[in-house]
């Protein structure tokens, strides 16, 4: 809210603004769970008719919508609230590409709990090996990921099928740390011939067979439980995917993975990698590159990759001809070798 | 980091900058704690070097350092940090207003748990009574309060200091809502012949006879424990002081506390309130409009008051002559009336 000033003039407000800067997405986790911007959408736009449509104290309701307005996501003009764009297009279910669920999983409670910590994982250089965090077997923080962050991933899934489809066909592939299934369920859309198996936890697979079905391809898709550095692969893949998983483990996790990976490829088999890519200066671009604090405070040795560090990872395991494409505006890189 | 898009471009990415944005305040809780600006001040500009000199781990440090020029506290060229004009002023412990310690209180655990009850206090349009929460008797988080917000506290409490002494002295004052003291202790600093009795919780009283001896007022500093709704106030004040207190409560008890002040007020003498005075429209100014939210998460009736809200209560409670004047350029404004 407030900007930079001269050290002449020091303003207290900016403080105030980061230090409180957590009730942003607060406020906007309460707003999506009371449908707000879908009401706003359908027409309910002053506090009072808000607060009956969704039963809650118009108090409450006209104190968070005000909020919303000052942080920039509602408008508001005589008492009556507005979306923006961003709002209009991100958070109204009646959007088609409605995201709104995403708060559920980044902000779930052991996220929150983690920056708790933080201070903890900055003086070790990460955080404590958890036995029962979520990178341990079956935990349920996975499926609600698989849940929550589906229609987001279905989004950057279709535009991440659409490169590896034009660049060559695959009709044997395999989705490790699947999840809602997206990147997979993707490439059989547009591929008819297309098997896909995803791997993941038994009860996240679930959630990717439900999409699976729902979007026509349960057929053509097949699953393995289990974890990707234990479970059997199988072979003769034509591509692998590894969407967001590489960000949780340190390089030597990394390239025991991929080694494993190359193996269960067909000669001249392709690996696809979905991940937040910081440039060298590990400071843009900007969501890519302040990933890397959530790994500090949620994993023992995961980070936000740089392009070069994916390079090395992926030649240490034997593939050759990294690339790396942008997914279109979107702030996910496709990084892509042959085996 | 991203902007308003128009919706035929949706932008994924402001959502995981808005639901992530709770890590600014705790990376800048981390950073402070550490003394990460006074270093960087005090010429350690590299991750190797700060890890050195904070014991940290320096791939924590490198991570944290980045993430701080990447929302704007620091700045990076060549793998060396730099503090910018904010966080110099404010963060760095070289400087004369350092105050880096606002975030001990900003983010103490009470409030951030209230806020993962955010939904509930939407719903009921405030939080439950809680027995044992901070308006309760001696809670401990209002030692916190003193002790961590008295540097900017001084700051606010000189200018309106100025303000009060200019126009009219005040030779018997009464504080109430101490707490760290530096309202009240500003006023007699300016004013040789003033007495001031500060009214707190014991244990807070406590913060602000340290205070008041450090600023060579102690001889002239009185000390009330209790409530500001129970406590005896004695009489003949020229001047009550009501900094920050107001907003955590309902009108009624609001009218309440200033029919009692007035009560204890000599003939003519003022009451002084300092506050987050949002305008009629609720949106602006950002930083006072939107501390609203806080009072909604964090007590049953609280809210951050407009000026014709004041008006209203100051004169159900007798006072006239309501007038608000700006604290220079801080976000807080000084409401003076006459009993």
């Amino acid at each position: 809210m407030s900007g930079q000033t001269p050290s002449s003039h020091p303003d207290p407000g900016w403080l105030f603004t980061e230090f409180f800067s957590f009730q942003r997405a607060h406020a906007l986790k309460t707003a999506v769970g009371l449908e707000l911007f879908t009401h706003i959408d359908d027409g309910a736009v002053t506090a009072p008719t808000l607060a009956e449509r969704t039963g809650a104290a118009e108090r409450g309701i006209r104190i968070l919508c005000d909020y919303l307005t000052i942080v920039g996501h509602l408008t508001k003009q005589d008492g009556r609230y507005g979306l923006t764009p961003n709002s209009r297009a991100l958070l109204s279910k009646r959007s088609p590409v409605y995201m709104g669920s995403m708060g559920d999983f980044l902000l779930n409670e052991g996220l929150l709990q983690a920056f708790l910590h933080l201070p903890e994982a900055v003086k070790q250089g990460g955080a404590p090996p958890d036995p029962e965090g979520p990178l341990a077997p079956d935990h349920p923080m996975w499926s609600e990921f698989a849940r929550s962050m589906a229609p987001l991933m279905d989004f950057v899934g279709e535009r991440a099928a659409a490169q590896l489809t034009a660049s060559g066909p695959a009709t044997k592939v395999l989705d490790i740390a699947a999840g809602h299934g997206m990147y997979g369920i993707n490439l059989a859309r547009r591929n008819p011939q297309a098997h896909v198996t995803g791997l993941d936890w038994a009860t996240v697979l679930a959630v990717a067979r439900e999409n699976a079905a729902r979007f026509g391809v349960g057929e053509r898709y097949h699953t393995v439980p289990g974890s990707a550095f234990e479970a059997e692969f199988g072979s003769g893949y034509d591509l692998v995917l590894v969407p967001n998983l590489c960000h949780h483990f340190g390089r030597e996790a990394n390239v025991a993975l991929f080694k494993k990976i190359r193996v269960a490829l067909a000669p001249g088999g392709r690996i696809a990698i979905v991940e937040f890519v910081p440039n060298d200066d590990r400071v843009t671009p900007p969501i890519a590159a302040a990933f890397s604090l959530m790994m500090l405070a949620g994993t023992p040795e995961g980070d936000a990759y740089t392009f070069r560090e994916y390079q090395e990872m992926l030649k240490a395991a034997g593939f050759r001809d990294v690339r790396m494409t942008p997914l279109e505006e979107l702030p996910w890189k496709l990084i892509v070798a042959v085996s």
